[in-house]
């Protein structure tokens, strides 16, 4: 580790991808903006899949799997949707290779053209609906509540590891319904889902919200968001659910006939989260030594490093710690006994610094004569000599207390970043030398947003759902505003 | 249930089909060659994928994930590999739509066109070498054990669902190891860990084989396989495991420094299923009724049907059924108490047929006073009448005997249809006329293979690893062979 890393008050940009690569997270791939996911980095990804999918099966959805490519007519079908998303994507349009005649490789065979060009999804409204389409016919055959994992492809020039890659991981549930009520009711819930997992997994305050309409997903009636505040006052959209109205029943046609005989469109909600997520995990927690993790999510969440010159003393550390590992595994903690002889402890207790492994223990043979260990948190970095006996309980409970306090710590971080502000003049200042999330009043028209934007960068990141209704006046036209919207400047 | 399906006996693929939509496990989409898998079928997927997934962790390996695309080139550099598998693959030339000038849609522009076109991965050793070839420099690094869990695609202009789709899900093994024996143990080893998967799980009895030269991956020195047994004698390829050799690491120049220095190029191996098993295990075990599932891999392990008249007689049942359904759950059990009242019994008893639920409770007012319940399974469509005293037990035992008792059944089946031939007339007539799979003599040529195949449809399945060694004379030739090879006309 003799390396020297940029630090966060330099160049949070750098640090960023500096420390996706130091913790071994990630890589780009040679293929132009896609990236690797490394095993330790889809280890966190699985953690999360995991949970959230416990969550889904919870609240009564099931998985399913729907085709990678979409005809590229399906996308014309919502009129909206079309802009929104047929425009940077991979285009499929011949379906042989063959030998190149000069003997150099192979090369694409003219004969072998597709009639339709198939685009790989980017979203899969289009495709799920075209199903949907065969599997409703009344209100017997509703709800549906499918969720699918899976990989998906929107073309991006200037690209960043997990934030903003041409494939990411992600998941997309897409439901259908008798009732607008009972589809809202659905998008709510899984907004709640997110916000849940958010702050009680990734221990990441969310604002809850309401996206403005030119934000709005393309073919929603209503896009809902948790908006996370990252450790460089920028905001991170971390998750969307949309309230769908009938826009893709009607784009294909799903009717369904209801209790009293009639026909109706059906409702439809679709909501998502992604390998975005671990850039938001990333932002939120870690410091200039590398990855910080909360606990729920840390592949590993205790590493142990033995201290020793001689066979003798790694015998009976071992064995000592054979005994703690087993006590700490009936908890559900996960434990790694790296007693690799090729490294130092000291590039051990680095590397795990570097991952964010929550906590560390070493023990060396003196600890092990006063029946102690050095038990260290990744959070605050303080260490404690911890007596043997219950260790594992004292592991437990500051496990419990690093998820708390990293939420806190970040909770305490993001109310010291939002601001109130009445004045366009204060608006640019503040928005210029101090970042974060700023509390306006705003008229509700596009034309205000997109000058805002014009002039600062900052963007309407959401209107709140949870706050005192205040109604006032614009910041930038003073025209009436029904209550105060989030700005922030946003990955 | 008025509608009348195919039977086995009468059109086993039409039978096959139809027992597909039946059983609601896919359907064909709009998509040409790819499927939707709806949610029972993906719910099976995932018993398979979380089971195979914790073997994989169990024997080293670790999950991470590659980019969906491959540089059109990479396709080329191990020569093999692209007689193999550049051939029928998606490809994307452009990355952009826009407006039609005419207002009618969306159309590719030509002005984004990609300066290499990328495929879509038919299977992924050439992107994945191309990543390990910037992780590995020394033996410290190796050896390297990642699995992917992935989309592929293959094009395929006869595709049938879970048998044959462009796009399928899939796992791919790719390990990077120091000596050729670490990489033949580690092929080996994988296998093993398909064979006991496929017997223990699937209840689906599978001969471990070498696939002869021909029939090998392209790109391997050596191609281990399990061949599984058909209710229709043919024979089906569950899975292979890929002994790579050296030729991925030299096609993408992969060398490492040895303990003493040296510099040698990394062995390989790569190994996967698909869910292609779905469509082995369907015709493993299924029957005219539908789908017959071992119990390790039913998502609904019992379900359980109230027979009432009244609400006093469901609310009696149900509250029995709480009781049940909490020790059942104790046990690990899966359990549906379907109190549907849209539904009559007899509707639910062929649906729980159709998809193939192992054990079915029926209990009505008259069962409920005298203690008892009617328990029936579906493998063999005994009905039992089982005190409520210990039904727990009972049913436990129920599922454990299916499941052997699935295995047995076809192991049975193959043993039947296993027949030594040594002349190739007798050959032609038992392929011909009896099906299953022949062990023959083979001179070892691709010339005998291939006028075998020419002749009768046959294929050499594999030379199993596990059988007496006999040396003899090849049924076409006449030449010296060195052991019975297994012929089988195949999925
Ligand atoms: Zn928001
Ligand atoms: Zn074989």
């Amino acid at each position: 580790m003799a390396q020297k890393f940029a630090k966060r008050s330099e160049d949070y940009s750098k640090w960023y991808n500096e420390l996706v690569y130091r913790a071994d997270l990630a890589e780009h791939s040679d293929v132009r903006g896609c990236m690797v996911i490394k095993p330790y980095g889809y280890a966190i990804w699985e953690k999360m899949r995991d949970i959230l999918d416990a969550k889904f099966k919870e609240t009564g959805h099931s998985n399913a799997y729907f085709p990678l490519f979409i005809p590229k007519s399906y996308l014309s079908k919502e009129a909206s949707h079309v802009d929104g998303f047929a425009k940077e994507c991979a285009v499929v349009t011949h379906y042989r290779l063959k030998n190149a005649e000069d003997g150099s490789g192979v090369v694409v065979d003219p004969e072998a053209k597709l009639e339709e060009e198939l685009i790989v999804r980017p979203t899969s409204e289009t495709i799920i609906w075209n199903s949907y389409k065969n599997w409703i016919q009344s209100y017997r055959d509703l709800p549906i509540l499918i969720n699918q994992w899976a990989n998906v492809v929107r073309w991006e020039m200037r690209t960043r590891l997990f934030l903003r890659t041409a494939e990411f991981l992600w998941q997309e549930g897409h439901t259908a319904h008798a009732t607008r009520q009972e589809a809202i009711a659905e998008a709510e819930q899984m907004l709640e889902v997110y916000a849940d997992f958010a702050e009680n997994y990734m221990a990441m305050p969310v604002v809850k919200g309401l996206k403005s309409p030119s934000e709005r997903f393309a073919g929603a009636d209503e896009t809902y968001c948790i908006e996370a505040m990252m450790q460089d006052g920028k905001a991170l959209q971390a998750g969307t659910s949309h309230f769908l109205g009938q826009n893709f029943a009607k784009a294909f046609d799903v009717k369904f006939t209801d209790k009293e005989g009639k026909q109706d469109f059906v409702w439809a909600t679709s909501w998502g989260v992604s390998t975005r997520l671990m850039g938001a995990l990333i932002m939120t927690h870690s410091d200039d030594e590398g990855l910080v993790l909360p606990p729920a999510l840390a592949p590993i969440q205790v590493a142990i490093v033995p201290i020793y010159k001689s066979q003798e003393d790694l015998d009976a550390i071992s064995l000592k710690v054979a005994e703690l590992n087993g006590k700490l595994r009936v908890k559900g903690i996960s434990v790694k006994f790296d007693d690799d002889d090729q490294k130092r402890p000291g590039w051990k207790f680095a590397e795990y610094e570097a991952k964010g492994v929550p906590v560390r223990v070493a023990i060396g043979p003196r600890d092990l004569a006063e029946g102690k260990a050095e038990v260290a948190r990744r959070d605050t970095k303080e260490k404690s000599s911890v007596s043997w006996d219950g260790i594992e309980d004292y592991i437990e409970n500051l496990l419990e207390e690093i998820q708390t306090s990293l939420f806190e710590r970040a909770a305490k971080f993001r109310e010291e970043n939002i601001r109130k502000v009445d004045s366009y003049d204060e608006f640019k200042k503040v928005i210029e030398q101090e970042g974060g999330f700023i509390l306006a009043h705003w008229d509700g028209t596009e034309e205000t947003e997109e000058k805002v934007k014009a002039d600062t960068q900052a963007t309407i990141r959401c209107i709140p759902l949870e706050m005192p209704k205040e109604e006032g006046k614009c910041m930038v036209t003073g025209k009436p505003s029904a209550g105060r919207v989030i700005f922030a400047k946003a990955y």
